[in-house]
């Protein structure tokens, strides 16, 4: 097994370095306006010039995290300093809310109606603070990171659309992705705001969102972690579910709690069992809790995100716990996610495949699908396969 | 070609009268609560008791206007009053603004935040006060208008997620959707709001919204007409664009303008040479004028509204015209169409196929998916082949 962990390794770092990494700084940095494109055809070419933020700040957040954790390669770092420039100059509003997009010269397009794009800000000028050394980074990541907990009950304030009262639901996004922010954030927070955000976090996802009995996470439950019977209560979004359960791993394995690892290993599992399409193979992209139809008219297509965070839950639950069941996964998920998804021809993954797994949109990058999840997946993969190889499983 | 009309006619009628009413007669009426349920399976079972108020209103206007101009069946006006009741008692806010969707017992769910919703039902009570002569009715659908008015140059209001300046866009839909309501509201409206309003949408349709030189709609563009390169100004809708010209059909036959009624017929000619799939046939839902790769991850299925648009748009443009090209595509869309969404073993039409033309999503109604385009269609069908049988076509 050795051998293949190792072999395993070497195609994740020879994906990010000489693959994927390679495209983006190639194809996506704006050196003209500041910050970088995001939608690249599949050879790289620019076929829309708007800058959305996710994006944006998910992009700096690579550059950077690359730079402290890989190597302190100068062009990462001035890569991932062209979107920092930018992002300061024209992201926030005069209320310290980060846009959700901006047109090529930075001018606002949208407004700031949720927090998503506050948690990749402050990701990044985590890291890029982390970088740098950088005083008015580090500033800017713990206030938005305040200003995010403060809008966390109504991240959407004026813009949301639901009548107050009737129908209180909770999403997963908001825990799932605190979860991951606090642990970013660890080395600037101070213990206890460290300690009770992980903590809440992993206890709302673990006890609220997580339906125990059938080995599930909901998108979205009543306050007191019920079902409720409409198109929201009964999504289920099986790629977020298994991203959530290797952000609970991280967090367990820090803690040194490995029955945690271990319902975390589970829910991965079981999802994968329930989501996992075995006519065409892949993994739905929305399915609804009970079987009825679901509202997304793409819930059964198979996405380059999705099949990422899934290599990276099985990697490091088998990692941290050597059950049989993670690495045979890990195998089905990689036979079915390598061959359609990466494009050695061009560079980086495709986004979107048709149910059947045939290329559905050839991009390699537009408004969701960034500088992101494939060099975070790939780097991470790498991390659990290079630990594998050298010392084994943590069984 | 008589015959083939009046076969045409009767299987139009027998669908409208013998399938598609039936179904929904028998499946969607909520006795109990008032209203509608919207969401039915394929058999018509119940899946979701979520009321959608451009659904609830649709319905109610489907049935009085059956019962305004085919015959005066009280089941139906009953039936529309059930729903007419619900709407009035639970689906207008303060500020007389119509909700976007309630739960079963009628309490808000969704706030108005925009302006469909407050067309749908000034349709709905004009045709309802039109069948019953109730004064309350008729004030409800002339406050509701002078509602839309008052709002359409900011539809959303504070729901708009928008920065105002960067990018001002105009979108096809509201000027649309006036167009087909003045003209569903004639009866109560003074001549000369009537005329101002109609012909303000035809304007805004034929000149800003329509391309000339490549006869298409874009769906949004800026204040001037021109295109912006962004995917909301490089979004085609054909289906909507299609609508859109029978809409355009209807107003010029009423004022005798020959020409425009060419000038539509032209535009939906070329829409779907344009967004015809050559490959699997069927009109594709969404296209990037461009070319490029397309937002909406649906936009190659198929779908059921915008099929039988199609076959209005081109009975009633060979009926006015006598086009041969409207004839010939009309026979084209209707052999695609018929055995691909009709389902005549549990009634109605499915609403979506894949790119393949295979049933996607066996449901018969949801969120979006009601009482409306399926009858209004088969209606408008009926009486084009009616009248082609009768006297020919206008040449």
């Amino acid at each position: 097994m050795k051998a293949k962990f190792e072999e395993l390794a070497t195609l994740y770092r020879d994906a990010l370095l000489e693959d994927v990494m390679p495209f983006w700084e190639r194809h996506s940095v704006d050196w003209e306006e500041g910050g970088y494109f995001s939608c690249l055809d599949r050879e790289g070419n620019v076929y829309d010039t708007d800058k959305f933020m996710w994006l944006q700040a998910r992009q700096v957040w690579t550059f950077a995290m690359l730079y402290n954790r890989w190597e302190q390669r100068e062009s990462w770092l001035e890569i991932a300093a062209n979107g920092a420039r930018f992002l300061l100059e024209h992201g926030i509003d005069e209320g310290g809310n980060w846009y959700f997009s901006l047109n090529r010269e930075g001018r606002p397009l949208i407004q700031p109606y949720n927090i998503f794009s506050d948690c990749f800000a402050a990701m990044a000028f985590s890291q890029y603070a982390l970088a740098t050394g950088d005083e008015r980074s580090k500033e800017v990541a713990l206030r938005t990171y305040e200003n995010i907990w403060r809008r966390k009950d109504n991240p959407k304030g004026q813009y949301s659309k639901v009548f107050p009262g009737t129908r209180p639901l909770k999403t997963l996004a908001i825990p799932m992705i605190l979860a991951n922010l606090t642990l970013e954030m660890a080395w600037m927070l101070p213990d206890d705001m460290l300690e009770g955000s992980v903590e809440a976090s992993l206890q709302e996802v673990m006890t609220l969102f997580l339906d125990a009995e059938r080995g599930l996470l909901y998108e979205n439950v009543a306050p007191d972690g019920g079902h409720v019977d409409c198109f929201e209560g009964r999504l289920i979004n099986p790629g977020h579910g298994i991203e959530a359960m290797w952000f609970i791993m991280d967090i367990a394995r820090r803690r040194g709690d490995q029955p945690l690892v271990h319902r975390a290993v589970d829910v991965v599992l079981n999802t994968l069992d329930w989501a996992w399409d075995e006519e065409y193979g892949g993994i739905y992209y929305f399915m609804d809790a009970l079987g009825r139809p679901p509202l997304q008219l793409e819930w059964d297509q198979k996405l380059w995100w999705v099949h990422l965070e899934t290599l990276v839950a099985l990697a490091m639950g088998y990692r941290l716990t050597g059950r049989e069941a993670c690495w045979e996964w890990y195998q089905r998920v990689h036979e079915y996610a390598w061959p359609r998804f990466s494009d050695p021809t061009y560079g980086e993954w495709f986004g979107y495949l048709n149910r059947r797994g045939e290329v559905y949109l050839n991009l390699k990058g537009g408004k969701w699908k960034g500088c992101f999840h494939v060099p975070r997946a790939l780097y991470l993969c790498y991390e659990q396969f290079d630990g594998l190889g050298k010392s084994g499983n943590g069984e």
